[in-house]
């Protein structure tokens, strides 16, 4: 690790005591904010930026992780950011980009688009669309290209075929439904690529928050496809751009 | 009702007493064999032969219920009938027929197709069978006319489109699946006739046993759905019997 | 399908190229709002008009739909649309109907009764009221005939019994009740038609929100019964309506 | 208590030292077999015999504590013991009977009826009478008149009916059913007294072995009805007695 | 039954004809308000006045419902009634007396107590105090006299067994509880009378809004237990009445 | 018991007479103030101050437990007091000392810290920290060192290992998580000392309020472990207390 | 697609009439074996072999099914096939492969492996061994590598740090474990690649057979995770087979 | 660590290698079977002998890890081996003892009993035997004394109350019992020392296999309370013998 080196450089010359090496050491690799320590060697260890997840977070606790990583000029993105804390914070940091519909705060760095192909984010009705916004910006932060096809349930199966081409052609494809969260299983059968599924709380009664879509789309009777935690849009999509990678 | 006016009339013409007709009058309704009240009115009343469920019953009981059903030369339709007990019984009543993939036991008053279109069984895989066949072979002892088409899941969705036009010839559907249930869905976005959802035991782990199917057909994205118990292809068979009435 | 034809007429007489016939016939199948893709082929293909889940989609959403389909001259249903929702787009839309009970609200198309006899929608409680309302209005949206009969639920029997061959007189019959859901089980027990139960979230704790209705109701004793979703008066007037075509 | 009694006078007279009066008083109040810990004083506090739950005890357990009872001519009520305990004990303890449907066995002290009036065991179906049994014979081992009514279960509403008045007269009332249930609910909104509620085990798929018949009982819309655990015939039994007494 | 007679009475006399008539007797029955059939029979059917559970419940409804048992002089209990509802109907109904902890409203004949001994009532926290005076209050409005033991959990055991001879005196006993609902088992076993458990929704976390306590109540390892619903203070109070009777 | 003697000895003196010396003594262990009754005799007992849940108890409820406990200068451990609670009765409670974030109010006697080494209080993430300071500040109200590491779950797992020897050394740990909750499996690997697992309700979707992070827990692979309620920081400082002791 | 275009030049040529010509062309797609559709089509349109799921199938079902592809001489990967199944039919297919340990039977075309990188195999108990050979062995069936990292559970978390280094060295990473399923989230923190999880039946009591596994991996505190059904081995290695492609 | 060090000075006088070197240090730490990974440093880590739970380790990987830790002199302690796994093992560890009712495994090492107090064992019914023995032993297989209270639940509430001195006398106390727990409430309010609470599988119906002894566990109103998995008997064990160390 080259920061190491340079540190290692200077107690060698003298120009840093043992002590102040030490303390220098250990801030390549965390800062402890009292109640966040911050994991300074993400980037380098995950290949990827710094994600915060802001729900069950104080104002005052985001404030404090985004000033942290922004003086390192760590690239940062905040999920499930409300509206309420958005307005609270903008002015401080007037370089982010906050999305209402998705609820993402992204900070720096913003990559222009690789050229690894696409990853198609495929929802299955109107009200899944937050999630599936989630998903998609999360492969845009990163630098990859995501392909929406909004609104194609299996309820209407037609819908979705005609885009069914494109579809297959994805690298990686995220299924996003909720209620029973068939489109997963149609799709999954259709093509030949990792398919990510995202239960969403979308339905009522007995879809018990998303429940039922979530244990549904693990007992798909198609292989190649995995799940992840109900409305986890953001973990669909960085999945798929670690699988894209 | 006429027996009772037979019994009546015998009772004016002094060939019964009172207390005579009251009791040939109750016979009409009911068999009290001690564990089991017979429902003699049944036929009338529902329009349906008797059903017996023989999961839980003793052999003597079964073989009492169905002797008195015999002598009243009342259709019987016995449900979950093991292979252990037909073994038992069918020495008793050499005119049943029994199927061991249904596990169903007919009696009597078969009567033959009548021609009101066809009910369509569609099932997911070829672990569905047997409950695909109890809903097909109920089907055809009330007289109707099943058509079966079997392993058509949507892991594979031209094994189902290639049939989807006599599929929704059909006056009703009903779709048999395990795991995630998805084939309800599709089915029913696609045609304009009831469709009932059967969910089946097939599948492991977060199946539960059919309760992931039975929750996802009841969030069913698709209108003109409802849904029976787990493996009750008799339930569905019936219903679907009543809806072609 | 006679509008193909037409297009098709008019690329053979020249008055249309290629490209703009090809959008033309799409346009008969599909069209796309971005969030929502407007199914333009449902009529025909499942015999009834569209219908709008309101929950979870935004006021601009649900006025681009109305509008797309009001401009086709569909008939639309929407379902669980709230007052506040309504009080949005009443002045837009002033042809549509809308209750507050059921939340339903109706455009267009709504067809004069079908002397087809009439459907049963019998309910438990006056609390079920609501969601017996959505099956009613659903009925009636359709041009079939519903008969109500509100709080007749099993704890008084009584009340039940008087109305029982008008009930048995339906050519279906829609149960709606919460708590424990023992109305089903005794209607379906006196009828000779098909029962469609819906189960509701009335109740208080181990009600579940109306998890112990819908189970009950799954498990009935009585043949001849499927169920929908908690609280799916709408699913339930739907498919009675199918049924009864 | 007289026996503390009369051991003091002996400790006055010098016929037991203060030792041996107080191993006698403990002994009136337990009697430790190392492995069970028996309840000497149980029929003076809660006025009735000793019961043993014999699922999960070795036979060489329940010995020892169905001898220790003996020793003292205590009524034992043994409960859930399998024929094949019942082979082994059997020599052991000629007095005891067994019976073979409700697995009860019953030691010593079955006193002659009571003049109490009835209690009324109301079951649903064939599948349900060994729970039935299980509750009428616990009442009749303390005494007490059980009246059966078996396989009445709603599903045809007119088996029941027909034994209402005398249902009705009773001054307790058992219900036992599986499935949904409701026999429950018919039963309690019937009638002007206390009506236990046993869920049973019977029942396929979505019954959840019992506990959807559990969950719809506690929520009955009849009021007057109290639950005990699945399949816990001696405990409705049981607390019938306690209330006719 | 007296009331129908001095119909039939006035029939033969010329003073009603026949429609009338009948409309009468329909009317000792029942009172259809359109969304509620009142149960005017109910009384003397089940020996107790109406009741009316105004959770779900719109204030017209409930206001419609009181005044028809006022007209007919019936008493009549109301459970969960909000602070909110009874502020707008209790102008309207000055004679009845309402209560803010238990969130009873009780109107007219309120009996004074019977010579029948006492009813237990017995709580385990301060929490439980709603659920233990819905009981308390509903014994009393039946003429029956409650006795309460507050704050008594097993917790601290002494604080039970201080006042077990007075709570063993009871006819029947009532415990409330929330949490792990222990007190029921405690007190179970020390007492010979019919105990009857009401878990309440006090807790948090694994105590699942009471589902924990009902659990816990219905496995209770003491004889001459019975459970209703979660916080059903109401159900237990009206079932300790029908016991006492 | 002292004070039991002083009194025995003011009976002997004449000073009190028997019935004043009989609710002399009962005084010692209890006091009741109707809607709770208040254990005097827990410090002897359980060798700890008392604790009052809040949650669900009214702002008059809590004033007079206070008032109690000041007056006869017990400790008292106030438990899930909201800001609102606090605002209403901290004039009356002018010694007491309040934190909004473990939602704690302590009242006298908090010891200065003992000898006796100290606990660790480990927690997954920010969110994580009410429950953690609960947990830490229950710890010092009863005199003994808590040691915080925030921040630390095992996402990053080099945040955790950089203070394992500091964490190796506390005679208690207590793990705080949400979500999945693997910390407490892999400090209770690397650790020879018992670990307290506290499972918070952080998380969203499949978490369930923390039922996940409980169930994990539960099911450590670890040995050495055990787990209190969801969000239990005060049982969980508690029982490590009692360890310590 | 080139055998249609060969059966196309047949019809051009005479050599076939136009039905046979039908025939051959949907014999390309499918076989119907009446029980099963055979999926012809399915390497070309998914790029892998076909997967027979034995359990619930009879022995001569796959037999039909394994002659039918042994014919067109496709590979085929049967997993869950017991002892018994393979006892069975192993004269019939002498050149399959059987192990009883994953209890997968492969027949024809194993690949050797391609040049891709390795996929690591990561599980944490003896007893997963049975899942993760089946994720293994899938891999190798398909012409990967699988390196295999037994029993690293997090309990001993160096067990798992002494391989770290070769398992971050992997394109993906599959990890298997049953109880909480821990080692998902440890893996999951420290690698940049994609992760598998599959939770196993493996532990006891509140493991519920892998439920408590299959929601602590959901709610994983990593990003890049994702999960399959209970002991879908076969399906993680599926997976991971395709995101190497 | 000395062993080590040795390694060490063998390098430095060239009695080894630094290949063999190298590998005699990693044999300190692990020994690798292939199914399994023995972790060899674990006792100077955890301070505890190694545990094996057999249930799912067939009896091959058993007699292996069992050979491997025999060779150290290492004690090991072997859970849930049933009779059939200790016949086909006995022959080769005759050193081992076995216990039928625990089903603990013994190998070596067991020490005297160290002075150190007492801990506590107390079960609530006969039927919760094994798994109190499964805690006692493992407490004696470490050397510290174990005090069996058995058949003590609070149904008799006396049989527990003769012995509350000598168990308030214990350090720790094991609390065992199935049904609905209420053991460990009555215990927990009894006593000053810490508490872990066993359920146990044993009950039927809503006992749920022990998950409702689980939940009133995890919900006790006691203080010092904390809670293992069903059953698991060595892991309270083991954690009480940890907090007495």
């Amino acid at each position: 690790m080259k920061k190491i080196e340079e540190i290692l450089e200077k107690v060698k010359s003298g120009e840093l005591d043992i002590e102040q090496a030490s303390e220098n050491v250990e801030a390549l690799f965390f800062k402890d904010l009292g109640h966040t320590v911050i994991d300074m060697d993400r980037e380098r260890r995950t290949r990827q930026a710094e994600v915060i997840y802001c729900a069950g977070k104080t104002v005052e606790q985001i404030k404090d992780i985004l000033s942290a990583h922004e003086l390192e000029q760590n690239g940062v993105l905040c999920t499930r950011m409300s509206n309420e804390i958005y307005e609270q914070i903008k002015e401080h940091f007037p370089a982010g980009e906050y999305d209402s519909v998705s609820r993402l705060f992204m900070l720096q760095k913003k990559q222009r688009f690789l050229n690894r192909g696409y990853i198609a984010v495929v929802s299955a009705g109107t009200s899944d669309k937050p999630v599936a916004e989630e998903a998609a910006q999360t492969i845009e932060f990163y630098g990859h290209e995501a392909r929406r096809f909004n609104d194609v349930g299996v309820a209407g199966l037609h819908r979705l075929l005609r885009h069914i081409d494109e579809i297959r052609g994805a690298n990686v494809i995220i299924t996003v439904a909720g209620m029973e969260g068939a489109l997963t299983s149609v799709v999954g059968g259709l093509v030949g690529v990792p398919v990510i599924a995202v239960p969403t709380s979308v339905g009522y009664g007995a879809s018990f928050h998303g429940f039922t879509a979530l244990l549904s789309m693990l007992n798909s009777c198609a292989s190649g496809v995995s799940v992840v935690n109900i409305d986890n849009g953001f973990g669909a999509g960085y999945l798929s751009v670690m699988i894209n990678n």
